[in-house]
């Protein structure tokens, strides 16, 4: 394999500073899930923690080097996973930290960074203005900027769940991962292709946020004018370069969805598994559906990465009425 | 402590004949549900594994015992979280299993039971009477009868979740354990009052199903003539009389908490932890939600024991429409 920026040996390092709340999460074969899928399903469980999403891997690298250097702050961009996995590793570390997300962000995200005790700033845009305004007042006050995907900490905190998957037996036929900025795609790829190569690397994206896999599929970064996709955790406009770069290297093959797939799929995800995951959790689960035939008879590992929604909104989704009376 | 039917060593060596699939379970602290509680929750998660319950620990080591002296066959009389688990279990090692349940158990227990390739065998009538019919069984065909709380290997299973509690940094004040035939209940609870004896052992039964609390109460078996409680899975009108005993050994408390106080917590665990739990897993927020001043400013742990339920139901419970049109 041509070299990545990321380096197995690292990642092997970075999981001594990670809590180890985050650590050695759940995996296990989810045979309801079967009959529906017609292969087997393996689900990385990514929820069960004080985020409730894998973010926190990658900020327990990035604040405990900031800690060891003697930094006081830090600021992100989030669509919301990162900026509450940040709050809370900062929190434990003693830095203050500034989260800047979109104000369309669910709400439940955007409580619990304020609860997490960082400032949150919120932007009249998507999360790509956020990136903007972050790296903006990173300058003005010269603090660190956490750059999701482009900080290699937060690929190689990402990347500790590849070290997981690979220890696994028995072993996966592919692996599913949800693409936004790439840190988790290029994270986990980088450790399967190092360690398990013929473990099949598969990234999903939805229809409405295709930017890094139109990218990837054109070998040169491609970028869209808008999203529209209720995958709010993968919904960026502006594919990293470098990022890009690693993922040519790890990936496999990177397939767009739609939402109604991604909807089928966290609704069988509650009905089969037990599971509330957010959209973009269910969109390994939405690429088996599209394309039963590709996965017929395999074992497939799919990573839950996160369960952040606003439960109202979930219930619309899935198709139930909202819990309370207005 | 006086002895318990329990031993701590063999609780230790017990940790090495589970898969460990069902060891090492979430145990987190969420921040989430003490703005609600007016205390500090850590869950220990019982449901991300292929049972969707603690009840394959118990099984495992049964089923490990079973196997290594040839045995072929069992049969146990089950809720539904038992049955599956030992349905799993004895798969895997290549046991006939028969279980017998209550013809009213959630269809979302029973058909994971057939799927796990079990025979299951149903009573028109509870709990209760499936044990009767499961000793028939027993008898008549010469197999071994498993049975929940009275077999030792299902409370020392169980007790693996103490080792885990008691391991955890920072201590708990209290750990909350949901109360039905006793296997988790004593098994936890002697781990803990073994282990870390400041801690305090609270069970938590529905007051629709009282018989254990008013025998640790009175120090006698009680009965009852009937249930009347979603818990399905702490549904017992006969305790047995070991098992009290050992229940006697410790716990330092046994409350009783209304359907109302079960249904907002399993609706709170949905709404800030977002977790699917059975009415069973939720008794010990109920618990809280019922007293909370006797937990303030406190930190409680609560075993989170199984998310097996019919969605539907659950949907009902919490004040959803149904996931589909009929």
């Amino acid at each position: 394999m041509q070299e990545t920026r990321l380096d197995t040996a690292r990642i092997r390092a970075a999981r001594q500073m990670i809590d180890p709340l985050f650590l050695d999460t759940p995996l296990y074969l989810c045979e309801a899930l079967e009959p529906d899928l017609g292969c087997a399903v393996s689900i990385k469980l990514e929820t069960a923690n004080p985020v409730r999403s894998f973010k926190a891997r990658g900020t327990e690298v990035v604040t405990g080097l900031l800690a060891a250097n003697g930094s006081r702050a830090a600021v992100c961009a989030s669509a919301g996973n990162l900026g509450q996995a940040l709050a809370w590793s900062g929190r434990d570390r003693g830095l203050d930290i500034t989260v800047v997300a979109s104000r369309f962000a669910p709400a439940a995200k955007l409580e619990r960074i304020r609860a997490l005790g960082a400032g949150l700033e919120l932007v009249d845009g998507d999360f790509d203005m956020a990136r903007e305004r972050a790296a903006d007042i990173a300058r003005h006050e010269g603090v660190r900027l956490v750059e999701d995907s482009l900080d290699i900490e937060t690929c190689e905190g990402a990347a500790t769940i590849g070290l997981e998957l690979v220890d696994a037996a028995p072993s996966f036929d592919a692996v599913l991962v949800a693409l936004g900025g790439g840190a988790l795609a290029t994270g986990v790829g980088h450790v399967v292709k190092a360690l398990a190569p013929g473990v099949e690397v598969i990234c999903v994206q939805p229809l409405g946020a295709p930017a890094m896999t139109r990218s990837w599929r054109q070998r040169r970064v491609v970028t869209t004018d808008s999203t529209d996709t209720i995958a709010d955790g993968v919904a960026g406009r502006r594919p990293i370069p470098a990022v890009l770069d690693d993922l040519l290297l790890v990936a496999d093959d990177a397939v767009l969805v739609q939402e109604a797939s991604i909807i089928a799929g966290m609704r069988m995800l509650l009905d089969r598994a037990g599971l509330v995951v957010e959209p973009s959790a269910a969109l390994g689960v939405a690429a088996i559906l599209e394309d039963r035939d590709r996965f017929a008879g395999r074992h497939v590992a799919t990573i839950v990465c996160g369960g952040n929604v606003d439960i109202d909104a979930y219930h619309r989704w899935i198709g139930a009425a909202p819990l309370r009376e207005p």
